[in-house]
């Protein structure tokens, strides 16, 4: 369904409100809740694993409706790891589970994101979005290396 | 050779200074060049492809003496597309080339790389490297995606 003006994020949102979104938006292949969760700042960025890095809204977007053209996307944080950079940059660590197709059936592959967070005049929004691929041993025994637990 | 005392970054370097020593440090395979340019801080964040993501000094350094444990890395920034985020945090987009070996040969890949610059009392240093397998295309026709030349 195309809605008739995009969806916003909250305002004053938080980092965490603004990831929380942005993974809710990619679970139900929601195009234009994704996009709400980015800066309007035309350098946002955005680079997954074989693609190349876009940016701005326009290619950003692009490379998301491709990725729901099959619908949502199974992504999940397992674990992120905060930092904050000053008062206005927050830096997120995320290890991410991903449900993958492959020629034995379904899988799940790790994926290793940093997302970097802006605070903006109407609240917190995603600057960039890098996520390639990590080794399938980080699944097995994430809290050893000591990063904070999501849930 | 084993210097009695690490190798410092220029006081008050600037981003552009600090990464121009990451590239060098790399070439050269010189371990405490290459560790001079992150900060101090703890959450320092460091992602190759194939690896897992380490965090900290000591945990950075192990990835990067491993790495050159077979002499220098011929890794090239192409191009770097640079976002300010405040007057303390820069953001640099960098497209580069590294020479490896396969089967067929020496060959040339490219990665998307993410580094994260802070400014510190000393100066500005590395806070997080996330480099990430890209696509061979990106080395034939960087242009076209308007990124800013490097060189």
């Amino acid at each position: 369904m195309k809605r008739s003006k995009p969806l916003q994020a909250a305002l004053m949102a938080t980092p965490e409100e603004i990831e929380a979104q942005f993974y809710e938006a990619l679970h139900q292949g929601d195009i234009d809740k994704l996009m709400a969760v980015w800066s309007d700042d035309d350098d946002i960025a955005c680079a997954h694993p074989g693609g190349a890095r876009v940016h701005g809204h326009a290619a950003a977007r692009s490379v998301f409706e491709m990725m729901f053209a099959q619908g949502g996307v199974a992504a999940q944080p397992l674990q992120v790891r905060r930092t904050a950079c000053g008062g206005s940059v927050a830096i997120h660590h995320v290890l991410q589970s991903v449900a993958v197709k492959t020629a034995n059936g379904p899988d799940t592959a790790c994926m290793l994101v940093t997302n970097v967070y802006v605070k903006t005049p109407r609240g917190w929004r995603l600057m960039v979005h890098h996520a390639s691929n990590g080794s399938a041993d980080e699944l097995e025994a994430p809290a050893e290396r000591g990063a904070a637990l999501l849930h």
